[in-house]
């Protein structure tokens, strides 16, 4: 591990936090809320001990792939601490560990809250709270790489940590040209749905946040009914669609910049993505239309934005589905773990995974029928290496695994196994409400201390992709020399 | 697909299935029970399809790897079809889909029932439904090959497609060999289990059919409160060492009788199932101890005994562990998937593979650290193949998914979710009971006919280990040509 580098990094990263944190302070003046000081402090702290860690002065600035990792794991955890600061120093989130939960929330797009009333909160809480998902969205530390000129050599590692999916898109040669195209990407779709939805009628701060949310697939409302509250069919409608759209890989919309529409259209991944949404709605709509819904349209309308809600894991509800029949709520709870694409800023186990999982069965039993042929599996006409598969098969197993150590740990409160199974898959797959009293009408504020501190892991754990902070664990994993 | 010699295979199956039910209608006659006839017209049907599918001359006489997965697939399915037809023609079980659940129930050592009431039943009928347990425990076809000599080149293919786990043990050169040191085994193992029970007090014929479904780990039981109704401290400390003792490998007891005591209690497996075991029991009685059981002497009892009995996917009960804490009932659900050993009777995803799936976990993890190191995932000092390991993830994969696929269709019915995941999960894992209104005091008939083949279907891919059945859906499987 090179310790000194990876000081340095977090310190950055520190710096990056207080300069997005800014915007809220803002907010928070414009409204002369009771929270402006509680963000003047936080930055001011962060400012310092940002500086503070970057002035180390490493040897070697080299970045290894474990540094990436610590950077990621250790950065994450530490922007959730710090970012939960104005909640506490405002009064409006008296207890440390609740706060962490909203900021961890916040920053992996979980948008699973403590709060029982959010319409209280002063604005700039209100702000910071939908921005950390628009800044987590599509990664702080590549926002980081994409605002700053590098510091040393392999700043590709951060990225690979921090990105979700096997693949991690270098879209261009150098790491600080992709992050800015990624960006400049993310930063259009923003301003489009802002205008969009302003469009229906909905004021520029409802605006705004709700976009944060949406596009960084978040989920935090500033109402308590969520984006039902507003009973707004065009809003939602546009929501649904900024939100599947968010849900896809921007690398494919770099692609249809420069032209290649078709081929952004071929994508394995985005077959089987669009495939599992329309799927899931006609299930859904068939399922809930006569005894949820009277009306046709109305059914189609919850079920789609429902569906798209789940599976690109922001968490938006325009109605209680925890009412649904079991056949939808098994549905959903599925598409909690399928999650969205590779390179979105969704969650989950994602798409492409599921894919070459699929097609791993397919060959093994292709494999039995013809014992001496050999078989391949390929994406994208490409040939998957059996190393990537296995890491996929095992990442598979890991979700899994990290599932229930949590479940077997929030369990201990006695709850119904539905609250206790959801609040678990929606906090580990970024998604935000579960099913139960942590259902869309619900809220975090039940669990005790220890549940809430297992749960924000479960977010930060499920947003990097479990090996960061699974290597945290590895004694190893801390050793200086880097082999 | 070499066709000739599948038929003349499954009809060997159905001429040992009619020896395997004689005994039943020795019971029957023994006690003037009105089921004698229901028995005599089963054999006579069982003996005459029989010879006339084994009278199939085929010319080629080997058997490859496909061909043996068929006549597993098949042969289980004709089996259940058959072995239900004693219920109908009684009249004891009128439906044909009830008869058939019930006895996929037995073969496949579930011990899931459709009958509400089971005391009412003529002694043949519960003779029989308990003895095909036995006879599924150790594998029909494997009963088959031990009795009969092979009737040509390959039968080691059949072995493969029935054995439960990854590695299926050829522990002498001859497969017929095999299958009978096999046997043997287990028939002494079921003759001192029976004279234990005797010992306590219990009656001979209860003697007889709860030794069948212990050593089977089937589950079924000739009492409507399972093994509680005997309030019988001695015969549920015997029951519950029985049931461990069959979810153990049986090569194992094979290298102990050799005289390799020492290296059989080294296998992995075995020290994995027994910390799991051990693990499991510990957790559950502090769980159960004060707010269920005020001794810690019944909690400790009525835990050890519901952990050997899940875990070894027996499926008896002494209490009903419906009404235990959350925590409890999700360590029982893990233990529903975990399952036995390898080579055992029992049912789920087996010891070995969770090992090595955890052993690939690691692997995947020192990867990132040592990312130019090559490691080799290592199982009694041999070094797995990579290929043997893509199998195993492929597999806990298919488990998933074919869990997730009946869940879908059982969740159709709108019951509770917990009550759908565990009626699936407790068929698939062949353990029986499940949870909710499939309870240890619930039973199976409350659901519709298309659920019902559904869970026999899924106790027969769970008995199977997946691949057979599913191969029988891919078209290019029953192609004539073998390559």
């Amino acid at each position: 591990m090179n310790f000194g580098m990876v000081l340095k990094y977090l310190g950055i990263l520190l710096i990056s936090e207080a300069i997005i944190m800014t915007p809220s302070l803002f907010v928070s003046i414009l409204y002369k809320g009771y929270d402006i000081n509680a963000f003047v402090s936080t930055i001011a702290i962060l400012f310092t001990v940002g500086f503070l860690a970057f002035a180390v002065k490493p040897k070697n600035k080299n970045i290894y792939a474990r540094d990436g990792f610590a950077i990621a794991a250790l950065g994450w955890i530490l922007i959730s601490f710090f970012g939960a600061l104005p909640f506490v120093f405002s009064g409006a989130i008296p207890s440390i560990i609740d706060a962490f939960f909203e900021a961890s929330s916040g920053f992996t797009t979980t948008g699973a809250s403590i709060l029982t009333e959010v319409e209280g909160l002063p604005y700039g809480l209100l702000f910071w709270r939908s921005f950390t998902h628009w800044a987590g969205g599509m990664g702080v530390l590549v926002l980081t790489l994409a605002l700053l000129p590098t510091i040393g050599g392999g700043s590709v590692q951060i990225m690979k940590a921090e990105s979700p999916g096997p693949t991690p898109g270098k879209i261009v040669p150098k790491v600080g040209h992709t992050a800015k195209i990624l960006y400049m990407i993310y930063f259009s779709i923003t301003i489009v749905q802002i205008i969009l939805l302003m469009l229906t009628g909905m004021p520029l701060f409802d605006s705004l946040v709700n976009t944060f949310g949406t596009v960084g697939t978040g989920g935090f409302s500033v109402k308590n009914l969520s984006i039902g509250a507003y009973n707004n069919v065009h809003a939602e409608v546009i929501t649904t669609i900024f939100m599947l759209a968010c849900g896809v890989n921007f690398t494919l919309y770099y692609q249809m910049i420069k032209g290649n529409i078709k081929e952004a259209f071929k994508d394995e991944e985005f077959k089987l993505y669009i495939g599992v949404v329309l799927t899931s709605i006609i299930l859904i709509t068939i399922n809930i239309y006569g005894n949820i819904f009277s009306s046709l349209g109305q059914a189609l309308r919850h079920s789609s934005f429902q569906v798209a809600s789940v599976i690109t894991t922001t968490g938006y509800a325009t109605t209680d589905f925890n009412q649904w029949p079991g056949f939808s709520k098994i549905i959903l709870i599925l598409l909690m773990f399928i999650g969205a694409s590779a390179g979105s800023t969704g969650g989950g186990i994602k798409n492409i995974r599921i894919l070459l999982l699929f097609k791993s069965m397919k060959r093994e039993l292709f494999k039995i029928i013809h014992p001496r042929a050999v078989y391949t599996v390929k994406f994208g006409g490409k040939v998957i290496e059996e190393e990537t598969l296995t890491e996929i098969l095992a990442f598979f197993f890991m979700y899994i695994f990290i599932f229930i150590i949590a479940l077997l740990i929030i369990s201990l409160e006695g709850r119904d196994l539905l609250t206790t199974f959801t609040a678990v898959a929606a906090t580990l797959g970024n998604i935000g409400p579960g099913l139960g009293t942590v259902g869309p009408m619900g809220n975090f504020s039940q669990f005790t201390d220890l549940s809430k501190i297992v749960l924000s892991l479960c977010m930060i754990i499920g947003r990097l992709e479990i090996y960061p902070i699974l290597l945290l664990l590895l004694p190893s994993f801390w050793r200086k020399v880097n082999v």
